[in-house]
Parts: structure tokens; C-alpha cells; sequence
């Protein structure tokens, strides 16, 4: 059953191929559309399209039908194209004719775009949510863990001392910045498309303030031929915002991986939290922190995807847009678990004590030498001459003494001025 | 059950996220493992761990499988992590011990990439013989509608004389450089890399050069550790030939919806090839050649997933590779599909009698009116200047009547010749 | 010369090779290092590792080398490896010691990472202010001709009655969703990282506040190995909101490049902005537009670029680092470069007559007509029927004379609120 | 000077924007451009458009403009827009008429695009030409370094022995798969495109033919509409085989990196290969190799930048492709010297002795114990659990005195039959 049938049968193969897996993935947005729907009734409703009782045949519809997706009893059949038919029918089935009347000055471009937008809005949410909550955790970890010392590389050559404070509340203030993308696209998504119809527009009276405010949108895209153009801006958005996160993660999680290593050994995991080998019993790996990094990645390969979609398309709606959701709908999925698996493993880290007196690590502590040098009067480049030549002819002599107490070093961490930059 | 189990029990969160959802994407790798189990079997009686009784339980055990996924009744269930753990169990359960020993001198991770190259190897050559049907569509479409003009562009504009024999053959002779690329990806998945095991080789003395012929390969991944680094190489490889195959198929495609619209009407399609619109009850829209161009241009986008998801990780397996698989594997399915979409659409093409006497046509000529002066003597600049004049000041009038003889020119299209060097 | 130079001397192939064209490339940020440089040497004052006289022949040298840059005779020769470099071996040749005491406390790292911070947090607020002026254009064009109908297109099929008011304004209003993605990035660059040295902060006792007010940051990276890891954040970044931005304008410039084909005939140029053919002399090409579209299309690629770049590396700095400013700081220049020629351009836009009536637009009203009947009393679904059969059996005769008037419509284009969103 | 002058002035600003840096970017093509107008007027010559005596004057004028390029006095001066106007001007300076008698039957695009895929023609061969000296290079020092073992990683945790001559000659082998792409893209830019006009032909009977020969081309692209879609399809195609060449050097860069590391310490380099901190007097660090891994994976992304540039682009040409060459040429330049600089560098490579006996390389020998628990009778997954309980409770102990002797295993290189298959 298809909105558009007008007589004549599709071909099989094609309608098979233009299907897709729609019907999957629609589940995703089955509740948005019909809030969508709810808030479209009401409108018509209030500008004498739909009579009182019609409106309220369809409210007890759509609440049925939301019922049913609560319970896990909602499913679009085989011959249904998508939720937005399979919904149609539904109510035509139980009301007669109201149910096609809710489709008045409306199109599916329409139903789809803001049914999107709202699952959209609502799981940015939830990703900010998850992604506060790692970095409490973060800058707890920072806390129980801020006297232990760590090698700091640069070039992977050992370079200066760091630690463990300022390596887990490092990943914790770059979060931050992910977050002003994270509300770039909040504010992207929380503008109500409904109402451009097929892209231009409707010529009936349609209240478009009113579906505003009943889907909570904080305002409209206004024009009709931008609110279309949100299609693949959307999402090409969201693959922006969720590329940073995703990197910061990704990079997070090869830090990880590698101070697992037992050339490094800096850290390590319980049992549970790894997993073995089919030939070489002794391997205890990082798959959840590679999967992590690898997840990652994909995520930030989407960008791509979306852009490819819609790039060099004219203006006007085309079939192509229908392909962004299912990847898109996806990286939401994925993102979400990735923030908790990532917050539920991480707090299980143990932090090992790192030997920083190991020959390995005997030049961490030149710059803090020269230093010394400096505060006694010397110029910069010329102790850093002199401690260079111990260096070079094998007299240095490390010393670990100095302390780091500017705003952000080793002994001064910020973690307050850090969570305080999160909220603002 | 998992390959490596050994004892502790791993986390229930962990464990669902590590294991994704390769349950389903292994069945299409299933009969392939099956493939590869075989000839590892008969290698390992070659060289004697195996007894000729032990051997041909496994034969039955792998047969019986086979037989199985031929009958599409064999599944991975929930208690198995992959197909390989799934065959293994299998192949225990009924024989006992020998099941286990098929392991012998090899991991998991050889497993995959053997099953995957296998899959690979198979799928490319599918994919190069849908390839070669679209192009035998595509020349006889050009042989059918030789005589036919149609307005060239260049920067959108009206340009020159082109032919719908042009158009047709010049998509048919580019498909000839995608084969190129894909001939690449063939090569480089057609080298056994059976025998790596973990990535470092085996101390058995294992035959790798038996199971390269018993397995059909035509050479073989001879350092053990470059026969690792496939993973990833291979998916690389075969995204690049997808990306240009695919990239040919979606402009292809663009061409067609914009030579539908209304304002071209140089083609168009049976009612059943087309979809219909929701709210406008005229509409015939080239869904099926926009998902083409869709899906295509995601195709595109898959050579960036593969690389970011490898990208600067050091040498040796990474459970990262993992991931590689999902999308790559759906990126077959996915381009067989449209190929055959597309050999079956074009061949309904209806193809429209351009009225090149259309006002708007009217400079399509004048070049070739320009040649006609100068094959009467005057310099190129000259006639340009000339005919430009005209141009400019309204007198101009075009003449069609010169033909255009020189290879791979409208009146001299070279089909065979293009034919020739498919083949080649 | 260089700053860490240190007796041995470093093979010339692999010097000119680690060098590449930062010489060039530096000359866009040596004012911004200028100003970093002062306002660390300031805090060094204030913190006792400076004299009061020391400060003052500082402030004159970097004073004088900003006016050789003001005056465009500033240059980076040959011996030197960079800007900073440079600048240090100036005031060590005027002022003796002084000049390499500005390093305290300080590492290259650093200096470029304030650097390039400065430079972007400038240029994107240029940036920011072209797209208002091009928004302004636009809505100024919008109101200009927004009595004048277009076609409006789904699949490139003609769907439904559009205007140029539409059209202009549809993508003033995306420009704002650009500013969001402007605006992340903004907040981004606006924290001070200069204190972080060479990643992990610095022994002596920095005023990491004085520097942060002196430099007009609004606040700090405080985490100094959070700081060290903006590079790179940064670039993925900006190449995010470009690609947003790039994305709007490549669209638009597709639609310009569609509509001035004779086969639309929507628009045009005068003869000064068009180019020509070298052998056809009727072309008047809209080059201007598809270089804007290709090179917003380059544009949109640099963030797969700068994501392959950083991607997978560990935390801590490396030298690959040093790639991502050449093509990131080309990107401002060029992007700045075609906000102004779109908007120089798109000034100078002819819109054309569209005769409506053309038969190929007679279905441009159906949903107005079914609509028509829809406040009539008949169902959706009904009218949608009718007309269609009135289509299909071509007795339908189209009816131009329904008024679009809600909210972003036709007739209703809400330009004022638009532009109230903008400065929101 | 264009070669497209028709009388009214182009717009200052406009042409600086259109004519970009093509003057720069053309000295690359200058010799080729010259090349493939000597054959274009040998064969006008053919046809009886050019007398004896035209072509006699041709020859040595394009001879002349060789010679300049050859002694580096060759220039584009700004009053021209690209190398062809340029050569086109100096002809007809010197002879007159017949200087732009030359243009016959070509048009600028033609010129581009012959000009490029000799370019490209001639440069992939020199990128082959130094993938095999690397090729070399690294089996050379495979044999070197063959005895030394290395620790074997699999999710950068110890796993089995391995080998620097593994090491080695992995790589090698793997820059075997990158020329098969390399083949591709050579196959794909070795058809001569000269004849395709403005990418519709001409009514010239020109002999396309000649061209080939003369031109040393292997084939032609017939159809001229393919030709000009070579425009972009060569430079994808390149990039595709670029990005998997980049991938093998970065992904060695990155393993010389990690090696490099003070917590591997695998492998060092002589200092003068080393650089230096501006606060770090002891770093030596590798940016030699990390600006390799960074400048490789830039041109990783170039294939997104190709794709984008030309996706979706109706056929026929579009100013946008003139875009395609700037970083493609640059690619060119960057891998060239990539491939000298890691050439000349890892001969360098001092390889140390690693350890084994260390503790944490203890387990490395985990499998090969278990191995000869099977062949001593145990099956594998039995003695999997047997050694896998000794690494629980501690009384594991290691035996290194298993070989590996199977194909491409740690003693069994087959060095010959790699270098062998390079060469079919």
C-alpha cells in the first residue's frame, strides 16, 4: 500500500529496490510520526478542516497505535512502503475516511522530515546526556588518580613529566568542544519544518505557529523551500557533530590500547573487560577499546556519506535523500552504546605505578632542569645549551623535584573551572 | 561459545558489544569458511596431523554443513560469537575430538581473511560479469538510436551536435576503465593468505602452497605478516574499483533523471518504472534511477570508511578490522543489485525525438559552420570571429548539414572497436 | 636556523623535506605570532623573568617587525625554518640576549598553536561577516522579485508553483544554520592554549590568566595536554562549519548553473561575468559559478583531510601536525575570496519572465486544484483521485489563481523574521 | 590573452577568480602541452589543413618554446590565462596566421586533457620506477636482518615471535598490491583522448589514429563523449591508486615511529635524520617519518576531494574540472619525493638487538610450546587449555627453540619468489 497509487501496478523489481529496508528503520521514527501526526490533527482542527469529533477519532488512533509501539507490538508488514502508509491504513481501517483526510495539506517529504527531526532532537539529547556523564566520570578519574605520574611523549619520544590527572581530565575539557557542535546541530534540528509540504508549500491556510508549539520546536525554518533543504543539512550536521565526538573517543580509545601494551603497561583492565585469543592462551586484549576506536572511525567516515548523498543536487527534493537515514539512524545507535560501554569499561581501569626512575624515562625531567637554570639567572637558550651537553656526554643527572603549579599543569589541575566551563 | 574461552567469564555488556552483529553478516561468508576448513583439513593430513579417518569425518562433518547452508537451514545462533565458532561446534558435537583439531595451525583471524578473500574473489567476478551485460545493453542501445541527435553541453549550456549512439557507448566505454580497477582488486584478493595464523605464521610445518591450488588462488601472500596487512588492503582495494565503477553508474544516472525533467524530455520511462507522489497526482519520478545515483554516491563513500577505520594503526591484527567486514559485504549486495537494476531499466528506455530546430538549439551548428569556412581556406580565429559576429548581431544561421566522420564521432561510433577492447 | 639546533648538523635532503613550504605558508600568521609573542613577553614581565628594560626592547622590536609586516616587507628567507624562527633571530640580532629570553617558558608548539588560534579566530569572524552581507543580498533580491513565479521541482520533475522570493530567501535562511556550525567552531578557537608548551605544561610559574585577558580570549584551554590536543580539534573543526557553509553555496551555484542553461532559462548574467569558448563563439559560460561550486566542493573534502591527518595517532604531539595549517589556512583565503565574488555576482543576477503557461509546466497547479476541492468538502484522497484521472485522461485544465499564504510560503515570505533569526 | 576573445571586456575581479593560479600549475604541463601540438599539427599536416611549410614553421617554434622550457626561461606572464594561451601567443608572434591555424580541430579542453594524461602517463612511471627501488631496498635489508627477531603484535599486545626480516619484506611485498592500482590508473590515462573537441568531436576529418601513434599512446578512447569524461575519471582513478600507496608508506611510518619510541626501541636512525626540541635538549625525533605518515595521508584524502569536485555532475564538461589538477599535480610532486626521502632514509635504519628474554616478551612463545604439545599427540584445543593453565598459575616457561619453516614464515622469507611475482 503506497500513498501515491494511481491505477497502474509497479514493476516488482522496482518497487523491491525503492523499498529498501525503509520498513526497518522506520520503527526508529514510528513515535515521531505520530506526534507529528497528533499535532498536524490539532491544526487542521483549528482551522476548520477536520470537525471536532474527526479530531478526536484520530487521537484515539494515534494513541493506539503508540501504545502499540510502547509494547513492542507495532510492525510494518510487507505491504506496507513505510511507517507513514502503514500508519495511514491503520486509521483509514478503524475511522474510514478521516483517516485519509489527516493527510490535507501535508505531504510525505513532510512527515518524513519532521518525523526525523524530532527523533533527531530528542536522541542529540541523549547523546548530550551520556556524554555529561563521561565526563564526570573523566574528571572524577582525574581526581582519585591526580599524584600519579606519567612519561609525556611527544613525537612518541619520551618527553616531559605527565600524569594520570591531567591525562584523564584532558579527554574531559576536549568534550566540551565537542559539545558546541553536539548544540550546533541541536539548534539545527529544533526548527520546525512542517508545512513545506512537497517543498513549496501549501496553498491551504495551515497554522504552522501551532505545530510549532505543540512539538516543542523553539522555532520554524519559515521558508518552505529552506525547510526542504533541511534534508541532508540535517544530517550533514549531525555527521559533523558526531565525527568530533567520535574522534575524541576514537583518540581516547588508541591511548588506551596502546598504554595497555606491555611495552608501556601503564594501565590495564579486569578479565571481564577483555577477551582471549583462539591460538595464543596468554592474550588478554583490548577488543572493547579497539571496537571503541573502530566504531569511532566509522562514525567519522559518515560526514563523507552525506555529503556524497546530496552534493551537487539541485534544489528540490530528490529520491537520493531517502538513503540518509539508515546510516544516520545507525550512528545514533551506535554512538549511544559506544558513551556507555566506554563510561561503564573506563571506570573499571586500573592505573598501574609507572617507574619514572627506569633508565627509559631518565630525560622526562630536562626541561624542569633548565628551568632551575633559568630561575638562577640564566637565559632560556643557554641552559638549555648546557643541559644539552650533559646530555649528549652522558653526565645528566635527573632531578624530579620541581613543581607545576600554573593554571592546567600537573599540580593544578582546574577540574572545578573545568566542570564550570561544561555548564556554562 | 567462543574459540578462545578460558575460564573467566566475560562481561554480558562487553561481550554483546564486541560480538555486533557478525552473526548475521556470516552467513555470507559461511560457505566460504566451509571452503577453506576443507582444504586446511586435507593440508594437515599432507603433512600428518590429520589421519585419513580423521580427515574424512571432517569432509562429511564440512559437507553436511555445506549442504545445510545450500538449504538455507543453517543459522548462527545466539550461543555462538561467529560462524567459525558455530562450525567448530558443530563439527564436535557430532565426531568429538577431531573438531577441535582442525584448529591445529591455524587462528581465527586466518579463518576470516581466507573466508573473506574467498568471498571477495567470487563476488568481483560476479560483479565484472553484470558489469559486462550493462555494457552489451549499452552498446545496442547505442547501435539502436545512432541516428538520433541530441543537444551536447558543456557548462550546462548549450553546446554542440552530440547523438543518443554518443551518449550510450561513451557510458559503455568507460566501464572498460572501471574494469581496470576492479582487475586490480581481483589480483589482490587472488593471493592465498591461508597460514598467517595470528599474523606471525605457524611452527607446524604447514603446506601453504597446497592449499593455494587446492583453494583455487593463483599465487599466494608469501610473508605471513603481509598476508595480515590484507585485512584492510583487500577492503581498500575493492572500495576504490566499487568507488569508480559506482561513480560511473550515479553519473550515469544523474543524466537520466535530468534528461526526464520536463525541461530536457529527451527520455523517459514506462508508467511502471516510475513513482508516484503523495499529494501530486501527475508525477512520474525516476525513483529507481535517483536510487542508483543514491546508493552509488554511498558506495563512494565507503573507500573512506576503510581508511579511516585502518588508518595509522601499527602493524598486526587489530580487533578494529572487525568492522571492515559489515559494510563492505552489504557494499556487494548492494552493487550487484544495482547492476542489475539498472541493466533491466535502461533496457525500457523510451527515447524522444529531440527537435533540434527549437529556438533554443539554434547555436548547436556553429562550429560546425566555422570548420566549413576554414576547410574553405580561412584561419580558425578567423571563422570564429566571424561566425561570432554573427552571433552577436542576430544574422546567424545555422547548418546542419555537415557530418562527422572521424573516430569515435557521431557518424562513426567504433562499437566494435570499443567491444574489442573490453575484451582485451 | 633553528630553535633547537644543537651541534650536529642535519642532512640537507631531510631538512628541506621537513621544512616543506612553511616559509610561505607562515607569512599569513607571523602578525598573530607577534601579538602572542607580546603579550607572553608581558607576563614574563610580571611574573619577575623579565626586566622592566628587557620588556621595552621587546615591545620594539616585535613593534617594528609588525610595521615591516604592515608594510608587506617582511619576509622569511631561506635560513630560517619558520616564522618563529625568524622573529626570535630579529630581536636576538638587535637586542642581544633578550631575544632568546622570550622563550622561557614557552615551546614552538606552543607559539604556533596561539598563532594559528589568533589567525582563526580572526578570519572566522571575517567569514562570519561576508555570509551577512551575502545574507543581506539575498534577502534583498528575495524581496525584489518576489512577485515572480518559478516552477517548483521535486526529482527534477516539475511539482509545484515556486517564486524567486522562495528561491533567494530559502537560502538566506540556511546561511543561518551555517552560523551555528560558525559559531562552535568560534567558541572552539576562543581559548587561550598558550601555556602548554610542549604539551605538558611548564615548571615555571606562568600567568596563564594574564595571557588569556591580554590576548582577548574568552577563556582558556586550561588542561595543558587538552591544549596541546586543540591541534588538530581545532582544524576537524572549522573544516566542519566550512564544509557547512561550502555546501550552501556549492547548492546555490548548481541552481545558478541549472537555471542559465537554455533549457530553463530562469536567469542570467551580463556578458562581463560569463567567459567563452575557444571554439564555439555563441558561449557565454557561468564559470565564475561553477568554479564557486568546485571549489566549495574542494572546500568540503578538507575535513576528511584534516580527520585522515590526526586520525589514530596517540595523545602528544606529532609532527604531522604540521600539515594541517597549509591547506586549512588556504581554505580561509579561498573561502573569503568567493563570499565576495558570490556576492559581487549575485547582484548582478537577471531574472527572467518564466512563462508559466509553457506546456510543460500545465501540471504546476494540480495539488492547488485538488486543495481547491479539498475546502470544498471532499477527502484528500478523493480530490487527489479526480484530478488524477483528469490527468491521466487529459482533460485536466490548470487553475493559477490560488494564494499561498501561510507562514514562509509564496505569498508570505516572513523576510523580516528571517532576518530576526539571523541575529539572534 | 584567451584563447576565447570575443570583444567585451571580462569583470577584473572575475577573471582573477577564474583564472586562479593556473599559471603556476601549467609549467607542469608546459612540455606536455608542446608534445601533443606537434602531433595535432603533424596531423593537420596529414589531413591538408597545414601546408609543408606551416608545419616546418610550427616545429620549430614548438621546438623554440622546448628549449626555454628546458633552460627554465620558459614563463607564464600574467597577461595570460593558462600555458595554452601562452604558447598559442609566442607562435603566432613569431609566424602569423599559422600560429592559430594550429587550434584547428582541437579545442582548449582537448589540449588540457591530452597535456594532463601525458603528464600522468609519464609521471606514473616514475612513481613505479621509485616504488621498485624502495621494493628493493627493503628485501635487501630483509636479508640483512633476517636472523633478528622482533615481538609479534596483535592488538598491540606481545603475541608471537617475529622478525625484522618479516618486517621488512612484509612491506615489500604489500607495495606489490599498490601497483596493481598503479597498473590500473596507467592502463586508464594510456588512451588518447586529442580529437574529443569541446568532448563532442569535430566535423574535421581529423585522423585520430596519427595522434596515437605519434603521441606513443597504447589505445585511444574512441567514443570522444568518454574522452572528455576521462576529465575526472583519470584523476579518481590515480587518486585510488595514490591513496593505496600512501596507505603501505604511512602505515611503515607509523610502525618506524612506534619502534622508535623509548618504550620499543626496536630500531633508531643516525642523528643527522633526527630533529631536535626547542625545549627538549635530549629529543631526537622522528619527523622525518612522521611527515612522511602525515604527508601520505593527506594524499589519502585527495581521492575524496576528486570525487567531490566531479560527483553528480551532469556529462559533458564543467569548468569545476580545472580545479581537479592543482592537487592532483601536487600529489604527484609530494609522492615522488616521498618515495626518494623513505628510500634514502631507511638504509639508514640502525636495527638493535631486542631482548626477548625480557619479561614482557615472556608468553611470545606460548603457541610454538603448544605446538609441539600436538605434535606430540595432544589436540590443539587441549593443549591450548594445558599452557593456558600454566600462564594462570605462573608456571609457564618459555621455549624458543621451535623454527618456522613453512612459506613466508620467520625462516623461510622466500625473498625470491616475492621479488619474482613483483616482476609478472
Amino acid at each position: 500500500m503506497k500513498l501515491w497509487d494511481k491505477g497502474f501496478s509497479i514493476d516488482k523489481t522496482i518497487e523491491q529496490f525503492t523499498v529498501g529496508n525503509d520498513r526497518e528503520i522506520d520503527l526508529h521514527i514510528a513515535k515521531y510520526d505520530i506526534q507529528a501526526s497528533l499535532a498536524h490533527a490539532k491544526m487542521l482542527y483549528k482551522i476548520d478542516i477536520l470537525s471536532a469529533e474527526e479530531l478526536q477519532q484520530l487521537e484515539k488512533g494515534l494513541s493506539n497505535l503508540q501504545t502499540q509501539i510502547d509494547e513492542n507490538s507495532f510492525f510494518i508488514e510487507s505491504q506496507f512502503e513505510d511507517v507513514h502508509s502503514k500508519i495511514e491504513y491503520e486509521l483509514t481501517k478503524t475511522y474510514g475516511d478521516v483517516g485519509k483526510k489527516i493527510h490535507t495539506a501535508r505531504s510525505r517529504n513532510d512527515q518524513v522530515l519532521v518525523a526525523l527531526q524530532l527523533f533527531y532532537k530528542d536522541h542529540l539529547q541523549s547523546i548530550k546526556a551520556k556524554s555529561k556523564t563521561l565526563f564526570n566520570t573523566l574528571l572524577e578519574l582525574a581526581e582519585t588518580h591526580k599524584e600519579k605520574l606519567l612519561p609525556g611523549y611527544t613525537h612518541l619520544q619520551v618527553a616531559m613529566p605527565s600524569s594520570f590527572g591531567l591525562w584523564f581530565s584532558a579527554y574531559a575539557e576536549i568534550l566540551i568542544d565537542d559539545m558546541y557542535l553536539l548544540d550546533a546541530a541541536l539548534k539545527t534540528v529544533d526548527q520546525n519544518p512542517l508545512g513545506s509540504a512537497a517543498g513549496y508549500g501549501s496553498s491551504f491556510p495551515i497554522d504552522r505557529d501551532f505545530t510549532t508549539k505543540a512539538l516543542g520546536f523553539t522555532t520554524l525554518k519559515y521558508n518552505v523551500v529552506a525547510a526542504q533543504m533541511s534534508r541532508g543539512k540535517n544530517e550533514r550536521t549531525i555527521a559533523a557533530a558526531f565525527g568530533s565526538l567520535a574522534n575524541t573517543l576514537s583518540r581516547f580509545a588508541m591511548d588506551i590500547c596502546l598504554y595497555m601494551s606491555q611495552n608501556f603497561n601503564f594501565i590495564s583492565f579486569p578479565d571481564e573487560l577483555t577477551t582471549g585469543s583462539s591460538i595464543m592462551p596468554h592474550k588478554k586484549n583490548p577488543d572493547v577499546f579497539e571496537l571503541i576506536r573502530g566504531k569511532c572511525n566509522k562514525i567519522q567516515a559518515l560526514q563523507t556519506e552525506m555529503v556524497l548523498i546530496t552534493n551537487n543536487l539541485p534544489s528540490g527534493y530528490h529520491r537520493d535523500f531517502q538513503l540518509l537515514k539508515e546510516n544516520m539512524i545507525q550512528a545514533f545507535v551506535d554512538l549511544e552504546t559506544i558513551l556507555d560501554v566506554f563510561n561503564y569499561a573506563i571506570q573499571q581501569v586500573i592505573v598501574k605505578d609507572v617507574d619514572l626512575n627506569d633508565d627509559k624515562y631518565k630525560y622526562l625531567f630536562t626541561v624542569d632542569n633548565i628551568n632551575s637554570l633559568v630561575e638562577n639567572g640564566m637565559s632560556f637558550r643557554d641552559a638549555y645549551q648546557q643541559i644539552g651537553s650533559q646530555v649528549q656526554d652522558g653526565s645528566y643527572k635527573p632531578d624530579a623535584s620541581k613543581q607545576h603549579t600554573h593554571i592546567g599543569s600537573i599540580h593544578n589541575l582546574c577540574l572545578d573551572e573545568i566542570r564550570e566551563k561544561y555548564d556554562k
